[in-house]
């Protein structure tokens, strides 16, 4: 745990919890957390116990805010890229009158980026400080667009190419990651509307519009995810045309054997009649010239087949 | 029945019906009925014969409202979930100046969750407790639309992974679902609309500005339809294009058996051919010879077309 | 020819054509014409001669607006539903500085459903009877809507459960009733547009705004022909692939049957050789072994098609 | 060439170019000119080159606008409908302060159609008459969208009737139209755009506004060509779709022709086996009896297939 | 590297860097660099380390803003066409309070189209010059949506009349070209955006509403890409629906060999019988006559399917 009283963008480390319980002079305190520490600052703060709850889960938490007496609880996930996959971070704050006091389980990156931004901004109030946090977590939104954006791309790009049946398990994983997504970033939407909308006392009314900055980019991350299932509608497409074109492929090559054999097969159907008058049966070669005419005919429409590019 | 007198959200038990046909010096009367307690309300309130008409049948109501004189009657659909099934339940309301009469068939949760909004709200008019009551069970629809799209999503992923004749039925009892929702919810737009936009006597105008916002909502969901129209399109699609390919796959099966026996027959065919001179047939083993070249020749074509994955 | 005289929204028959040709103290005549009717009104109103043919024409009439000097010609269709049918019938309107004249061949239920509201709305004016005339002609259209999408979407799930050839026909004839609807409604648009935006003499500038809204639904209206378009695309292809698919499973059947025949066909051709020494041939029970191998295999190879769903 | 003085909406015929040089006292001149016209007028009016030149080219003319020291040079297409073809007819304009020429090459209707309307609103100014005129070429465009929309569906409903190979060219040919009406008439906008936004000196600050509303058609006109384009993909679809599933019949003809003769062809292979001990070889009639059972055989498939409608 | 001191759109050179180091009494420096310059210009104007690698680098680079204390550093991707080539040129500035560096490796057109609009528009601040480029450098992406839009149009006619394999390269190529254009060009709009709204100190407040119109423009054109995201769609569907269609028709060719020499063979196959009393096989000319039988047959057959179009 990390306690610092910030005023006007700067900070000063504090030792004490106790004096963080009083509202300073000046400025605001920001307790940095991590599950353990709650123990200490829930009868410190009178913090609701199911928001302790809530931070103590292993379960993924959906992004939400929780409006109590005197400190209002939010949950935000912060996006983290790692090679190709995406994960999640749940970051849980207590906004109070005088204090914020953020709740992490591992390293959030925000949490680090937030700081030069309170000093270039001098800033002075937590709730300012609220909304520079989730304005930085919803900003890295946008780059999981376009990550799944191009691993769309890529994968169509891949079933034109060379169309695998094994492309129908990456399809189905990315539709489950778009969707773990959409249930995991949606919800952050409505999260900040409340913020931005509902008369709520421990916000100012300055910072209302900003509010609504940040809300307008959530949106476009919201209609990020009917683009998604579009491009996914487009890929299943692909997929189910290019399996069937691959399966007509193979179709005619089956069919372009059979066709080479029948005439083959009428010949000796021919020579397999019992008729009395059938001159040809009795030469001494006959039987060689029509083994010959046959392998020609059979190569030749081979030859033919190949060269119209039909097999 | 349950008759209330509503003050500034307080409740008080009231236990004669006389009482309520007066206006209160202050607050409003809320009484909670069923369908068979119309029989007493209908000559104290002067209620209409057709809105009590409609409250007592038994077939599924569509949203309505219905302006009479001295009180406006509104019917909408309130929805509760079981497992994976939707059910609805009408809901009707009587609203007075000075009274609100509700009357339901089976028990609906936003009566009981009513209760402490109202509460916190002071409310103290009728048209006021219609607004809220409205918004509850406005607000529980867009949990039908996750619902449904998480349904549609499933589907769609089953007949991505493994079609089955059976998902034609899943999609076309999911299509009505939707349609059937469609029908039961849509109006709702419309009720709202005329408690929004026309001049009513008995909705004060503060509170039109109110059922804009509701207004709003319903209209979100009445977009929800649209897309789910353009995801069964994309069901659709995916279905018959699985059925196609599976009709392919086993298609392909069967010309396969048909190519390999094709040179078989030839084989067979040139040596039941009549020719005088044949020296094959002569040789003692000739017989087994043949019998054995066929049976490598029939498995040598399985194995090769089973290496190239065309079978 | 019924004529009456409108003051506040009270009506008083009017005997004598005479007294209609000047202005009254107050309200205004609404003459009610059939065709026939239009000999004597022309000469006494002047009205224009190309607006007259158009009433008497047996044509289908497409929305129009003409601005003569002294009065108005608006063509509307009225929407009439007999069972499945949607009719059209046209009515034609002659507004004038103190008369509207509403000439019509059949008999039109919005001309009967206006008095009420005529009375309510205590009508003064015939440039406001024009208006609440119009407005419930196109309310009317909202219901085409509905029943155009339920024949889509009925057509479109018969397609679905069992595709039949004289679906196409189906098609053809919802596309065409949809080229037709929106051929003879669309322009109405364009109509109300005028009466809406233009600065007209006889249409008072206060009922502009009303205009605008009835506008506004005829927008709406003439969206919904797009989302049929929509619908109808969908339609097309369900039907398409319903039938490739239909094809598809016929051909799997002929196909199966060829399958099952040729490795038996094989058979006999290897009893057909002319080998000299093949021992199988001479006993005395084989050509029967045969047989029955042939015909427990041609059964065997059906069954386990037939299991696994093949045929 | 006609030369008029525009007064107020009225036109006075003027005999003498050179009058036309100096502004009038009142109103404007309106010089209607054909390309050799422009040997005369360049030097008096020092029109710009480059404008004569396009105005003399035979090619076709793009929409465009050049602003010049002293005058402007309009370049727009009119359109000309005859039977189903549509035409474009360049029409230039050049813009003065105190006089409009307009040159064409060939009759086009809207300079005929203007002068009633230039008369009703007694029009003043040639920056007003370029409006006007502007105003009628771009009404005309809406029609062509309805022509276009016309050929787009009936192509579909022929191709849903009846495909045919001939209806590629036709889908074609139509796309190239399109396209063509694109190009020519697209840029119009941005000519509108140009006269509506940019602070023009010879166009009055008042007319802009009207300039917006055209502005508003050509764009309007603009996204039809995205309507367009999406019932061409349509087009392409059921063109696609039809071809496939007519190719599928024949297939299905020609697999049923197979499937008849595979089981006869097997009965000839039982009789031709050499089994020593085939009673059925030695009747008299056998021969006679199992071509009559081939026959019957035979068609009787042929008889089951028809009445399953599978051929 | 050319220095010019602009005044009011009026161009002087300069010789000497030492001049541009102080602000002039009126107007600005323009600085044309090209990299090897930045070693002399970097001291000189202290130009941050970073830009000055940026510059540098051989790598493509994306569009972007760097704000830093005593100037911004901008790079946007100029556009230039090569026949159907598609090129894009860095184009690096620094702007200063009294000057604006702009770096080019290779010439770039815009820097020589915007001095006339300096002059007519008697530039007299950098800022000012920086909007000018930079809608000069965004108009032209327009060019680029219509090539592209003219390739996608080309090649989907091209597939439609003769679809090759080949097609799926140039669909290939085309995607990727789509793709590097859309990461090449589209964070421009972010930096415009950022040139809009941010309270910039080296920008003057008067030009961000110019600002705003070319980041309108930016917008367009990243519309464009949603279009071409469509656009090819429907190319991949169009191909794959023709690849398909191609494979039938072979298939139908190999279908109808099959199915002309199916009852040759079964004729074959009777007179192959082993009946004792088989009239026909005595007759001195029988074989021939079955052999004429057969040839007639197989080309009739040939010439019924080629008369129906159906190989």
């Amino acid at each position: 745990m990390k306690i610092r009283h910030v005023n006007a963008g700067v900070f000063t480390a504090v030792e004490d919890l106790e004096l963080t319980l009083t509202p300073p002079a000046e400025g605001f305190y920001w307790i940095d957390a991590d599950a353990e520490d709650l123990a200490l600052l829930q009868p410190a703060f009178a913090l609701h116990d199911l928001a302790v709850e809530d931070c103590l889960t292993e379960e993924e938490q959906r992004p939400k805010i929780e409006i109590y007496d005197n400190h209002y609880f939010i949950v935000v996930n912060s996006i983290r890229f790692d090679d190709e996959e995406i994960f999640l971070r749940a970051l849980s704050v207590f906004l109070g009158r005088h204090y914020i006091i953020t709740v992490t389980k591992q390293k959030i990156s925000e949490l680090r980026a937030i700081k030069p931004i309170l000093w270039e901004q001098e800033v002075n109030e937590p709730d300012r400080f609220l909304y520079l946090l989730i304005d930085l977590v919803v900003d890295n939104y946008f780059l999981v667009g376009d990550r799944i954006e191009d691993k769309i791309e890529k994968l169509e790009e891949d079933i034109l190419v060379h169309t695998k049946r094994s492309h129908l398990n990456e399809i189905i994983g990315l539709r489950s990651e778009i969707l773990w997504l959409k249930k995991m970033l949606g919800p952050q939407k409505e999260v900040i509307n409340i913020l931005n909308k509902k008369d709520l006392r421990l916000i100012d009314d300055q910072l209302q519009k900003y509010f609504s900055d940040i809300y307008e980019n959530a949106v476009k991350i919201s209609e990020n995810f009917d683009t998604f299932r579009e491009l996914m509608g487009n890929l299943r497409e692909a997929y189910q045309s290019s399996i069937a074109n691959r399966a007509n492929e193979i179709m005619r090559v089956f069919t372009a054997i059979t066709t080479i054999f029948i005439p083959l097969t009428l010949i000796t159907g021919i020579y397999g009649m019992n008729f009395d008058n059938m001159p040809e049966l009795h030469g001494r070669y006959s039987y060689f010239i029509v083994i010959g005419i046959m392998i020609t005919l059979g190569f030749g429409m081979f030859y033919i087949f190949r060269k119209k590019d039909w097999i």
